[in-house]
């Protein structure tokens, strides 16, 4: 077993094109053999989307040694889903999105496909990773990221991660003051929708929206982080389950009567 | 304010002509002014999704007193965010969601558009609740989860949700034998695509699968409640951090030197 490779696999939300995905395979391959399987166009913001209605598909779009890359018509979960069933040899050893262009910090993990990504490899039983960059541009400059990250991939891959538990991690831009285990800020989004046009009684509005920190004194929070020039690491549960309700729901437990 | 009647948002993710919707709508307008905001096509699957790359709409399709339907051409969290930036006069005392054509309980959580409505109105700090049946036919029969749908609806909206917490609440299909407050059953699904056609060299799948209970024996899980007859309610955080796992990534705080 020890002349084996690590297998990763790779994949995000941006596409297969974009430069987050490419600086995340350079940065990864010293690591171990690479697949990747990435949306074949802009996914953002699809969460965990499945693809239901129609089938999917997937092209080999390059293969060298310790490297394949396939585009996929599907969401990013459906990537990690059927490289499962397919272009994998074996179970993969760590499952990495991004590096997204774009934060994914505090209510994002939420909305992200790159997360996705991750809870759908944390699903499968394997420690899964995401990252983000807090830049949306498309030539985002990644490069002070890369160390952290090829770091952190590597201690996943010796230490492991629980069952149930992924790693959300969010850069800010430019130079790092270093790293922080975070938990998810509470905060929202407002004023989300542009009224873009009216077409008679048919309304158009496009998303858009200003994110309101709702503890931004948290020392401990991911939003405080990046705020203050850190890398912010979040450990995310796919156990969703509010342990602490479950004794303080006995009021739902008895149906009325029908009374109409 | 005790003149004022409930207000209650509804969606779904099976769209706005389902059976589905049409009878929790039924169900609940008793209880107070139902406001509709649902997709205008089936977004089953579609998790948390939002359309970010181009406008959406949505159209009255009915008013009366105390009821207003409109469709939208967004997922069913864009249904649930644009609603409250547009049609809703004021913050609604509960979000609804369903009721679904299928089961959302143990990991379909992650994938589920109900699921999608529920969370982003408990991000937005109303009690929210998914309603889904074990059974995907367009006219399942949804009659025995009714008294129960309107009897947890009126509980919450007497009771409250803490800050955070939302309720997902699985039938069984038949009579019930009654409610159990559940935790999500840790499962997963295998044997997820269908080899569905070729066309040179793309290779094209269908999202079928067979779901695996891993606690088929654990009498509070979900999986359990409803293999045995009873409806589940589930309390899901929105707050996925991993709250024990802070302590335990001190292994990723240090970046480890260039070797390039």
């Amino acid at each position: 077993m020890e002349n084996v490779r690590p297998l990763i696999l790779v994949s995000n939300d941006d596409g297969v094109i974009s430069k987050g995905i490419s600086e995340l395979v350079k940065c990864l391959r010293p690591l171990g053999d690479v697949v990747v399987m990435a949306p074949d166009r802009m996914r953002s913001g699809c969460a965990s989307a499945l693809t239901v209605n129609e089938p999917i598909h997937y092209q080999l779009l390059r293969q060298e040694p310790g490297l394949a890359v396939y585009k996929c018509s599907g969401t990013p979960t459906d990537c990690v889903k059927l490289a499962f069933h397919t272009v994998l040899s074996r179970k993969p050893d760590l499952v990495v999105a991004g590096i997204n262009h774009g934060d994914n910090s505090s209510v994002n993990v939420h909305y992200s496909g790159t997360m996705g990504v991750v809870i759908e490899g944390c699903l499968k039983g394997i420690p899964s990773i995401g990252f983000s960059l807090c830049d949306h541009s498309p030539n985002a400059d990644f490069s002070h990221a890369l160390a952290y990250i090829r770091s952190m991939a590597r201690q996943v891959l010796q230490h492991g991660l629980p069952p149930l538990v992924c790693l959300n991690v969010n850069f800010p831009v430019g130079p790092l003051q270093g790293v922080r285990i975070c938990s998810q800020t509470r905060g929202d989004w407002t004023n989300e929708w542009e009224n873009f046009a009216h077409r008679g009684d048919a309304h158009y509005y496009w998303l858009t929206g200003e994110y309101i920190n709702r503890e931004s004194e948290n020392e401990l929070s991911d939003h405080w982080a990046l705020d203050h020039g850190y890398a912010a690491v979040t450990p995310v549960t796919v156990d969703v389950t509010a342990y602490e309700m479950m004794n303080r729901l006995d009021f739902l437990l008895t149906p009325e009567t029908e009374e109409e």
